[in-house]
Protein backbone atom coordinates (compact mmCIF):
# COMPACT_ATOMS: atom_id res chain seq x y z
CA UNK A 1 0.00 0.00 0.00
CA UNK A 2 1.19 3.59 -1.33
CA UNK A 3 1.72 5.31 2.02
CA UNK A 4 2.61 9.11 0.79
CA UNK A 5 1.65 12.03 2.22
CA UNK A 6 -1.20 12.66 -0.60
CA UNK A 7 -2.68 9.34 1.01
CA UNK A 8 -2.50 11.35 4.25
CA UNK A 9 -3.85 14.58 2.20
CA UNK A 10 -6.85 12.27 0.53
CA UNK A 11 -7.82 10.61 4.47
CA UNK A 12 -8.52 14.39 5.06
CA UNK A 13 -10.45 15.40 2.00
CA UNK A 14 -12.27 11.66 2.72
CA UNK A 15 -13.41 13.11 6.41
CA UNK A 16 -14.36 16.27 5.08
CA UNK A 17 -16.66 14.42 2.63
CA UNK A 18 -17.87 11.99 4.87
CA UNK A 19 -19.21 15.21 6.90
CA UNK A 20 -21.18 16.42 4.41
CA UNK A 21 -22.68 13.35 3.22
CA UNK A 22 -23.98 12.89 6.74
CA UNK A 23 -25.02 16.25 7.05
CA UNK A 24 -26.75 16.31 4.03
CA UNK A 25 -28.91 12.69 5.21
CA UNK A 26 -30.28 15.36 7.85
CA UNK A 27 -30.45 18.13 5.64
CA UNK A 28 -32.46 16.99 2.42
CA UNK A 29 -35.53 15.98 3.91
CA UNK A 30 -36.25 19.99 5.04
CA UNK A 31 -35.34 20.89 1.56
CA UNK A 32 -37.52 17.83 0.13
CA UNK A 33 -40.41 19.14 2.53
CA UNK A 34 -40.10 22.89 1.25
CA UNK A 35 -40.27 21.69 -2.49
CA UNK A 36 -43.76 22.65 -3.84
CA UNK A 37 -43.27 21.43 -7.22
CA UNK A 38 -43.78 17.77 -6.39
CA UNK A 39 -40.86 16.93 -9.46
CA UNK A 40 -38.61 18.60 -7.20
CA UNK A 41 -39.77 17.10 -4.09
CA UNK A 42 -39.72 13.80 -5.28
CA UNK A 43 -36.07 14.23 -7.69
CA UNK A 44 -34.69 15.76 -3.82
CA UNK A 45 -36.16 12.50 -1.78
CA UNK A 46 -34.87 10.18 -4.51
CA UNK A 47 -31.08 11.88 -4.00
CA UNK A 48 -31.65 11.29 -0.04
CA UNK A 49 -31.33 7.73 -0.64
CA UNK A 50 -28.26 7.52 -3.17
CA UNK A 51 -26.82 10.39 -0.35
CA UNK A 52 -27.88 7.28 2.20
CA UNK A 53 -25.94 4.65 -0.08
CA UNK A 54 -22.94 6.99 -0.68
CA UNK A 55 -22.49 7.40 2.79
CA UNK A 56 -22.30 3.96 3.31
CA UNK A 57 -19.68 3.77 0.15
CA UNK A 58 -17.64 6.43 1.98
CA UNK A 59 -17.96 3.69 4.88
CA UNK A 60 -16.57 0.61 2.66
CA UNK A 61 -13.94 3.48 1.44
CA UNK A 62 -12.53 3.85 5.20
CA UNK A 63 -12.67 -0.17 5.26
CA UNK A 64 -10.74 -0.81 2.34
CA UNK A 65 -8.20 1.74 3.58
CA UNK A 66 -7.98 0.08 6.86
CA UNK A 67 -9.44 3.40 8.37
CA UNK A 68 -12.02 3.82 11.55
CA UNK A 69 -14.77 6.09 9.48
CA UNK A 70 -14.46 9.64 10.87
CA UNK A 71 -16.01 12.91 10.00
CA UNK A 72 -14.19 16.10 9.77
CA UNK A 73 -16.76 19.71 9.38
CA UNK A 74 -16.43 20.72 5.78
CA UNK A 75 -16.90 24.69 6.28
CA UNK A 76 -17.73 25.33 2.59
CA UNK A 77 -20.69 22.31 2.92
CA UNK A 78 -21.88 23.80 6.46
CA UNK A 79 -22.28 27.31 4.74
CA UNK A 80 -24.15 25.58 2.09
CA UNK A 81 -26.62 24.26 4.06
CA UNK A 82 -26.95 27.20 6.58
CA UNK A 83 -27.83 28.78 3.03
CA UNK A 84 -30.51 26.58 1.86
CA UNK A 85 -31.84 26.29 5.67
CA UNK A 86 -32.14 30.54 5.30
CA UNK A 87 -34.31 30.50 1.69
CA UNK A 88 -36.65 28.54 3.63
CA UNK A 89 -36.88 30.40 6.94
CA UNK A 90 -37.20 33.50 4.68
CA UNK A 91 -39.67 32.82 1.94
CA UNK A 92 -43.00 31.32 1.67
CA UNK A 93 -43.50 28.33 -0.21
CA UNK A 94 -43.97 28.68 -3.75
CA UNK A 95 -42.31 28.69 -6.96
CA UNK A 96 -39.56 31.54 -5.97
CA UNK A 97 -38.68 29.76 -3.14
CA UNK A 98 -37.92 26.21 -5.28
CA UNK A 99 -36.12 28.03 -8.24
CA UNK A 100 -34.01 29.15 -4.64
CA UNK A 101 -33.65 26.07 -3.39
CA UNK A 102 -32.93 24.34 -7.10
CA UNK A 103 -29.62 27.01 -6.92
CA UNK A 104 -28.90 26.14 -3.66
CA UNK A 105 -28.92 22.27 -4.54
CA UNK A 106 -26.68 22.51 -7.52
CA UNK A 107 -24.24 24.44 -5.54
CA UNK A 108 -24.12 21.47 -3.11
CA UNK A 109 -24.03 19.38 -5.90
CA UNK A 110 -21.22 21.32 -7.46
CA UNK A 111 -18.74 21.26 -4.23
CA UNK A 112 -19.76 16.92 -4.36
CA UNK A 113 -18.58 16.96 -7.64
CA UNK A 114 -15.22 18.88 -7.38
CA UNK A 115 -14.49 16.86 -4.58
CA UNK A 116 -15.68 13.43 -5.71
CA UNK A 117 -13.61 14.43 -8.85
CA UNK A 118 -10.54 15.10 -7.12
CA UNK A 119 -10.62 12.10 -5.00
CA UNK A 120 -11.10 9.86 -7.96
CA UNK A 121 -7.53 11.21 -9.65
CA UNK A 122 -5.59 10.32 -6.26
CA UNK A 123 -6.96 7.11 -5.74
CA UNK A 124 -5.73 6.63 -9.02
CA UNK A 125 -2.20 7.51 -8.41
CA UNK A 126 -2.26 5.92 -4.94
CA UNK A 127 -3.11 2.89 -6.67
CA UNK A 128 -6.50 2.27 -4.58
CA UNK A 129 -8.71 1.07 -7.51
CA UNK A 130 -11.31 -0.60 -5.73
CA UNK A 131 -11.71 2.82 -3.96
CA UNK A 132 -11.48 4.46 -7.21
CA UNK A 133 -14.53 2.54 -8.34
CA UNK A 134 -16.49 3.63 -5.26
CA UNK A 135 -15.84 6.78 -5.28
CA UNK A 136 -16.38 7.26 -9.48
CA UNK A 137 -20.03 5.52 -8.67
CA UNK A 138 -20.43 7.97 -6.65
CA UNK A 139 -19.41 11.40 -8.90
CA UNK A 140 -21.53 9.77 -12.07
CA UNK A 141 -24.29 10.28 -9.46
CA UNK A 142 -23.81 13.59 -8.43
CA UNK A 143 -23.17 14.89 -12.24
CA UNK A 144 -26.72 13.00 -12.76
CA UNK A 145 -28.13 14.92 -9.70
CA UNK A 146 -26.85 17.92 -10.87
CA UNK A 147 -28.66 17.74 -14.76
CA UNK A 148 -31.81 16.45 -13.14
CA UNK A 149 -31.59 19.88 -11.02
CA UNK A 150 -30.88 21.75 -14.06
CA UNK A 151 -34.12 20.28 -15.48
CA UNK A 152 -36.58 20.38 -13.28
CA UNK A 153 -35.06 24.37 -12.61
CA UNK A 154 -36.40 25.08 -16.17
CA UNK A 155 -40.58 25.29 -15.94
CA UNK A 156 -39.61 26.75 -12.20
CA UNK A 157 -37.88 29.53 -13.18
CA UNK A 158 -40.41 30.84 -15.81
CA UNK A 159 -43.14 30.40 -13.36
CA UNK A 160 -40.62 32.08 -10.61
CA UNK A 161 -40.40 34.87 -13.19
CA UNK A 162 -43.57 35.91 -12.79
CA UNK A 163 -44.28 36.12 -9.45
CA UNK B 1 -38.19 45.20 -18.10
CA UNK B 2 -39.40 42.00 -15.37
CA UNK B 3 -39.61 43.68 -12.27
CA UNK B 4 -39.90 40.04 -10.31
CA UNK B 5 -38.97 38.85 -6.96
CA UNK B 6 -36.57 36.57 -9.07
CA UNK B 7 -34.83 40.09 -10.31
CA UNK B 8 -34.47 40.48 -6.73
CA UNK B 9 -33.60 37.12 -6.18
CA UNK B 10 -30.88 37.66 -9.44
CA UNK B 11 -29.15 40.85 -8.31
CA UNK B 12 -28.41 38.99 -4.80
CA UNK B 13 -26.39 36.16 -6.66
CA UNK B 14 -24.70 38.92 -8.72
CA UNK B 15 -23.61 40.52 -5.84
CA UNK B 16 -22.24 37.46 -3.98
CA UNK B 17 -20.38 36.24 -7.29
CA UNK B 18 -19.14 40.02 -7.79
CA UNK B 19 -17.86 39.80 -4.39
CA UNK B 20 -15.93 36.39 -5.10
CA UNK B 21 -14.46 37.36 -8.21
CA UNK B 22 -13.01 40.60 -6.74
CA UNK B 23 -11.49 38.45 -4.31
CA UNK B 24 -9.80 35.97 -6.55
CA UNK B 25 -7.86 38.74 -8.04
CA UNK B 26 -6.35 39.03 -4.76
CA UNK B 27 -5.97 35.74 -3.76
CA UNK B 28 -4.85 34.51 -7.05
CA UNK B 29 -1.28 35.81 -7.66
CA UNK B 30 -0.84 34.26 -4.04
CA UNK B 31 -1.67 30.64 -4.95
CA UNK B 32 0.30 31.47 -8.97
CA UNK B 33 3.36 32.14 -6.53
CA UNK B 34 3.16 29.37 -4.60
CA UNK B 35 3.00 27.10 -7.27
CA UNK B 36 6.22 25.31 -7.87
CA UNK B 37 4.74 23.58 -11.18
CA UNK B 38 5.44 26.13 -14.23
CA UNK B 39 2.61 24.93 -15.72
CA UNK B 40 -0.02 24.61 -12.88
CA UNK B 41 1.99 28.85 -12.13
CA UNK B 42 1.13 30.13 -15.83
CA UNK B 43 -2.51 28.21 -15.51
CA UNK B 44 -3.12 30.53 -12.92
CA UNK B 45 -1.83 33.64 -14.22
CA UNK B 46 -3.63 33.20 -17.39
CA UNK B 47 -6.73 32.59 -15.16
CA UNK B 48 -5.82 35.83 -12.86
CA UNK B 49 -6.55 38.04 -16.32
CA UNK B 50 -9.51 35.92 -17.18
CA UNK B 51 -11.05 36.78 -13.33
CA UNK B 52 -10.29 40.56 -14.32
CA UNK B 53 -12.38 40.80 -16.96
CA UNK B 54 -14.82 38.62 -15.50
CA UNK B 55 -15.08 41.12 -13.08
CA UNK B 56 -15.29 44.10 -15.27
CA UNK B 57 -18.27 41.73 -17.41
CA UNK B 58 -20.17 41.75 -13.85
CA UNK B 59 -19.63 45.45 -13.69
CA UNK B 60 -21.21 45.52 -17.48
CA UNK B 61 -24.07 43.35 -16.23
CA UNK B 62 -24.67 45.90 -13.21
CA UNK B 63 -25.06 48.50 -15.87
CA UNK B 64 -27.17 47.04 -18.07
CA UNK B 65 -29.56 46.42 -15.04
CA UNK B 66 -29.31 49.62 -14.34
CA UNK B 67 -27.79 49.39 -11.03
CA UNK B 68 -24.71 50.32 -8.92
CA UNK B 69 -22.13 47.38 -9.01
CA UNK B 70 -22.24 46.04 -5.16
CA UNK B 71 -20.35 43.02 -3.72
CA UNK B 72 -21.96 41.22 -0.63
CA UNK B 73 -19.57 38.86 1.39
CA UNK B 74 -19.84 35.32 -0.11
CA UNK B 75 -19.40 33.03 2.55
CA UNK B 76 -19.15 29.52 0.75
CA UNK B 77 -15.93 31.14 -1.69
CA UNK B 78 -14.70 33.20 1.62
CA UNK B 79 -14.01 29.73 3.25
CA UNK B 80 -12.76 27.78 -0.07
CA UNK B 81 -9.70 31.22 -0.28
CA UNK B 82 -9.15 30.89 3.40
CA UNK B 83 -8.81 27.15 2.77
CA UNK B 84 -6.21 27.49 -0.05
CA UNK B 85 -4.23 30.70 2.33
CA UNK B 86 -3.90 27.26 4.96
CA UNK B 87 -2.57 24.98 2.15
CA UNK B 88 0.34 27.40 0.86
CA UNK B 89 1.24 28.09 5.00
CA UNK B 90 0.98 24.81 5.83
CA UNK B 91 3.45 22.88 3.12
CA UNK B 92 6.36 23.53 1.94
CA UNK B 93 6.70 24.32 -2.19
CA UNK B 94 6.48 21.31 -4.03
CA UNK B 95 4.19 18.88 -5.79
CA UNK B 96 2.21 17.45 -2.30
CA UNK B 97 1.19 21.43 -1.94
CA UNK B 98 0.30 21.90 -5.74
CA UNK B 99 -1.80 18.71 -5.71
CA UNK B 100 -3.64 20.65 -2.85
CA UNK B 101 -3.46 24.28 -4.70
CA UNK B 102 -5.46 22.22 -7.56
CA UNK B 103 -7.98 20.43 -5.42
CA UNK B 104 -8.99 23.55 -3.56
CA UNK B 105 -9.09 25.41 -7.36
CA UNK B 106 -10.82 22.88 -8.70
CA UNK B 107 -13.74 23.99 -5.67
CA UNK B 108 -13.76 27.57 -6.66
CA UNK B 109 -13.88 26.71 -10.19
CA UNK B 110 -17.18 24.61 -9.23
CA UNK B 111 -18.84 27.13 -7.30
CA UNK B 112 -18.42 29.61 -10.02
CA UNK B 113 -19.94 27.19 -12.23
CA UNK B 114 -22.89 26.47 -10.34
CA UNK B 115 -23.63 30.17 -9.79
CA UNK B 116 -23.10 31.38 -12.95
CA UNK B 117 -25.43 28.50 -14.73
CA UNK B 118 -28.23 29.34 -12.47
CA UNK B 119 -27.56 32.92 -13.04
CA UNK B 120 -27.33 32.24 -16.83
CA UNK B 121 -30.95 30.33 -16.37
CA UNK B 122 -32.50 33.28 -14.59
CA UNK B 123 -31.06 35.81 -16.95
CA UNK B 124 -33.16 33.53 -19.62
CA UNK B 125 -36.27 33.37 -18.14
CA UNK B 126 -36.40 37.39 -17.08
CA UNK B 127 -35.91 38.86 -20.48
CA UNK B 128 -32.42 40.00 -20.00
CA UNK B 129 -30.89 38.41 -23.20
CA UNK B 130 -27.65 40.56 -23.26
CA UNK B 131 -26.92 40.15 -19.87
CA UNK B 132 -27.43 36.49 -20.06
CA UNK B 133 -24.24 36.72 -23.01
CA UNK B 134 -22.11 37.87 -21.04
CA UNK B 135 -22.49 35.74 -18.28
CA UNK B 136 -22.43 32.92 -20.56
CA UNK B 137 -18.96 34.03 -21.88
CA UNK B 138 -17.76 33.54 -17.92
CA UNK B 139 -19.74 30.42 -17.74
CA UNK B 140 -17.71 28.86 -20.45
CA UNK B 141 -14.24 30.27 -18.92
CA UNK B 142 -15.12 28.79 -15.72
CA UNK B 143 -15.31 25.23 -17.38
CA UNK B 144 -12.56 26.20 -19.66
CA UNK B 145 -10.25 26.68 -16.37
CA UNK B 146 -11.62 23.66 -14.21
CA UNK B 147 -10.69 21.26 -17.19
CA UNK B 148 -7.02 22.94 -17.60
CA UNK B 149 -6.74 22.25 -13.87
CA UNK B 150 -7.53 18.85 -14.41
CA UNK B 151 -5.18 18.62 -17.68
CA UNK B 152 -2.16 20.06 -15.33
CA UNK B 153 -3.14 17.64 -12.31
CA UNK B 154 -2.92 14.49 -13.91
CA UNK B 155 1.71 14.70 -13.87
CA UNK B 156 1.31 16.47 -10.58
CA UNK B 157 -0.64 13.62 -8.81
CA UNK B 158 1.41 11.20 -10.33
CA UNK B 159 4.52 13.04 -8.55
CA UNK B 160 2.47 13.70 -5.35
CA UNK B 161 1.85 10.14 -5.31
CA UNK B 162 5.24 9.47 -4.69
CA UNK B 163 6.50 11.84 -1.83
Amino acid sequence: MVNSKLRTAFTEQLRDIYWAERKLTEAMPKLADAAQNKALAQGLRNHLEETKNQVKRLEQVFKAMELQPRAETCEAMKGLIEESEEIIEGHESGTLRDALLIAAAQKVEHYEIATYGTLCEWADVLGLDDVRELLAETLEQEKAADEELSEVARSINRSAAQV
